[in-house]
């Protein structure tokens, strides 16, 4: 049996390891084993690290962390016909059963069988992974995969709750993008690409909402205090008829929902505090709190349309798989602009 | 000038109070003066009483009270085309301006200029009440206007709660209803008419459970303590798709969100305590909380159409104008059953 | 290799044939082997016989036809989760693949590399019949197969539009169902639970019309040549907000449009002749013509919860497998009232 | 009183003719007069000239023809509240009852009781015309009416039917454009700002194409005969998921819809010869007809704020009022670029 490298979880409050462990190989008819090119470094991961997830995905140690990836198909069961060897692929973060309700409705994220890879089961920090036939989206050999692994799950949230926003917004509307970092400016070119309505971008960093004006954002507010009342004045004394909130945290929803119009939509992406609100305010303004998870199987498939073409680009900076350690160091120490990537 | 009785806010803090005052007549194009034929008496009103509206109303002492209006047109502005002298009709709570976007789209209760009757003009504890063309809905003169009354305001809420639930429910969906006094008992009928999911009614109140199932309701559950239980039961351990929340205080939020479904919509219509809940719950299930106000014109036609044919139905508990006191003092003391109503 | 009883397309122009043939075995992960309980007998049936069929279907003759079944699940593939032997079972027409973007959107009646049994590939005029884990809807044991068989594709495309019909209806809406036949008279079922509108009922014969009225049509109108005006007469002079036509030949597409409203739908379901209508009608009207196929897996799942609680009952006419030919020489003439069953 | 040149239909198969008529005054009280801009000169004006419309509008000769107007407010009436004295406006062209429930419900294109300036009584080839409030959208005070008023109906047009279409368009999906004209090249510039598909534009003028490619079109196909074959190329086999149809004769249709996919839109805008089609084709591939009239007022609202900030731009050719007559010839004789307008 072949040997890979995996970059292990082998025990809470404790560094990663880098361990030699066998090279998965496909035992169901539906599996498909993909030779990782790229794999997102996320801010989970260090959540992971500190046993914010151990009671939730009741995962048993060691085993192999990275859930945002890509790469080339490198063996696949009998029974899948959608990709063959050599495929160049992205992976939805999710292993989905494709009988159950959900699955049959297109809203395979709320399968009630489905697995993690890098949550609840080997994951993508290693030469190889093992996923399903229903999670990897064929995309051009032009791409390489450690450019679009950061897609695979910060980008697709980012798209799930633009595309939701995207919805009800007319040419006369506006809405409110809070936070315009890793999310938030992915989900600024979809609302570009998806929708006509005027973008507002709200960011505590005056560097982001730069970069939000140069990627589509009509307009920019530096939150230091006088955001709400800059936002009322971007919208008539009204407020913006949808709110993205991509942070969720230190006073973000409550400023948020001052900024919706009556009838609003405030789409809750980022989390961290909770939403506290009478329900009198909920019902006399009429507003609705939406909450969104990460996308579709057809959302990552239209993201990566997007992608292709060029409405939809990401900073990334690469390390080498053995340098995980600087990854996740950078990361913590807030040193990575846009994207971490770890290309084996 | 003729005169005639009505009951007016002389004070807050202080009792109703009878007078003589000029019967209105229409001075705009678009006025209707209606012949009241029942008014209904609100919780509202006794809120009114207490001064929790005076600041958001900005309405001037003396005014007449009664925001739940029908009765017989007496008289019409010079524009005015779809009702005449002598039609039967119920009011539309709110007077709407018609040009402002959210009147252009059928939104009217967003209306940007409106007026409400019995809130912050004059309303309907009176001989007769002056509305505009745009509040009135003519029915069918078989109907007495006392019957149907208490339809313009608590019954419109519970079908805009309830139409607006139905649009996503299906066969194989259970809804919960929490709360089937005034509101949720409308609610449990527009449901059954206009959606086929099951209908979980829970209710403190063990009659009140079994009104609920003689309407309509599939199951009924009594609130004794493992009401969240019951319902998981019901649902097979999953929740139900919707919750339609008509109480909002008393812990109800809380556990009429522990009711629902992943990707579940909550909505709110009581209102009294805070919705408090994670962001990282709002987003890890996918659920909404979807605000409800009153409904719009529409709305009140078409369940004005299913009272016609009897898929709508209340009970009511009638008072002369002249009783205005006790009818008052009677729903403060819980001594009405079904919804009290003034007859001039 | 065991043998069972199949009836089988030797030829066109030629009657039908019993033969022995090998017992069907799963030989992929997701096949599923059923023991047919009951095979609804269709129209259809008569026109592939006739040939019309053979070069859309490119079907090698001999094969087993019988498009419409349920029965008992008696051997399954390596991977199937979802059923199991035993388990009661009816069948969804088509064998969908789950990787293409419609079956991915729930919408698996686009499927772009399905198989049909009994159209294509050997369908459930037989003892035993091979589908998919994917086609297999689980009902309760208390059902037997042959009373619900003809839900599985005549009762499907009748949901699927009614369904999709009753999605716009409100109360105070009409929906003209043009035919009470075989589809229609479940239409109507689906849409009374569905949907608030007024049902009216349009059918050359008064017993097909009486039998309307009887589970759940508002009004019936005998179509002996008057029928448009008579439907005008109903709406007010303007028109139904839906008709859905299960008739589709013999002018009633004609007249369907003639008693359509402005901005209406017209639903086509049943066919035969052409839709000829100048494009200034359909523009200066603003009317849609919706195309309906049979329904996804899904609105199967709905169907049966709904034939569960008995919302949806239909007639059957029963016939012993080997009486095949009685039962094909039965519908074509006329003498089959409801739906005819073979029963193995 | 004083008086105004206007441009009046005389007689049909007659050359329209100059008179000096009243200017009109504000007789109601939501009347809005209008001091005309620019006046857009269409094809229908033409066809009205050859009495295809006297029997459809009942129109009384001698009335002045124009149904595409902008200018500034000069009058209003008593209860005018939404425009005033000198704001440039641009006219929806119907004048709407505000009453019925096609108003009511954001649809004004249904009024049960409009009328139609230019159509049915006295429009825009003239000094002033009289609207009512309604219909007046208070444009930026920087647009000259004569370069947006095409847009009040033309403009409307293409915009109501490019958005319904986009409503269903993904970044993977296609969408092909027949006929670049003047309606055209604005639903490409719609569809390019509220829709994130591929544009596909057909067209039988090589010009029409390149003109479309520079507005945004992602692909260009000029229509020599092998149209159906390059749309089909260029939807890998499958042909597209909307076909938006601005021509409507010669053969459009049948060829749109062979260019349509399986579950496809086609959208008839441009009119002429029928829609003929099996309801076999229909049914089977489940594909819809939507008809599409005009825009309705928040239709009208939202185009033009795609023209203020630049998303939609159209091409006119100017003329004096009193030249109507060489603007008229030039339509006839396709010597108009863009769309002609008079300028009184």
């Amino acid at each position: 049996m072949s040997t890979m490298r995996a970059v292990q979880v082998v025990g809470y409050h404790q560094n990663l390891q880098m361990d030699q462990v066998p090279v998965p190989e496909p035992t169901g008819p539906w599996d498909v084993v993909v030779k990782i090119g790229g794999a997102g470094v996320c801010r989970t991961d260090l959540h992971i690290l500190e046993g914010q997830w151990a009671e939730k995905s009741q995962v048993q140690l060691p085993y192999t962390i990275g859930h945002e990836n890509a790469g080339w198909v490198s063996a696949v069961g009998s029974a899948v016909t959608n990709v063959q060897e050599g495929d160049t692929v992205i992976l939805h973060p999710l292993i989905t059963c494709g009988l159950c309700r959900a699955c049959r409705s297109g809203d395979d994220v709320h399968c009630e069988a489905n697995a993690f890879p890098g949550i609840d089961t080997n994951g993508g920090y290693a030469e190889y992974l093992k996923t399903s036939a229903r999670s990897v989206v064929k995309i051009d050999s032009s791409l390489h995969p450690a450019d679009v692994a950061a897609l695979a799950d910060a980008g697709l949230t980012a798209y799930h709750a633009a595309a939701k926003a995207a919805r009800r917004l007319t040419p006369r509307d506006k809405v409110v993008v809070i936070g315009a970092g890793g999310l938030g400016h992915i989900g600024i070119q979809v609302l570009k690409a998806l929708s006509p309505a005027e973008i507002i971008v709200v960011d505590r960093n005056a560097d982001a909402v730069k970069l939000a004006l140069s990627i589509g954002a009509d307009h920019g507010v530096v939150a230091e205090g006088t955001q709400v009342e800059q936002v009322l004045d971007l919208t008539g004394g009204n407020g913006a008829e949808v709110v993205v909130d991509f942070v969720g945290e230190n006073g973000a929803t409550a400023e948020g929902t001052a900024m919706l119009r009556q009838a609003g939509d405030y789409h809750v992406v980022g989390y961290g505090e909770n939403i506290d609100v009478p329900t009198i305010d909920i019902i006399s303004t009429e507003i609705n709190y939406i909450g969104n998870l990460v996308g579709s199987y057809n959302d990552l498939c239209d993201l990566m349309e997007l992608a292709r073409r060029g409405a939809v680009t990401l900073h990334t900076q690469k390390y080498a798989l053995d340098d995980f350690q600087t990854a996740i160091d950078d990361l913590d120490n807030g040193r990575v602009r846009g994207r971490a990537i770890l290309v084996p």
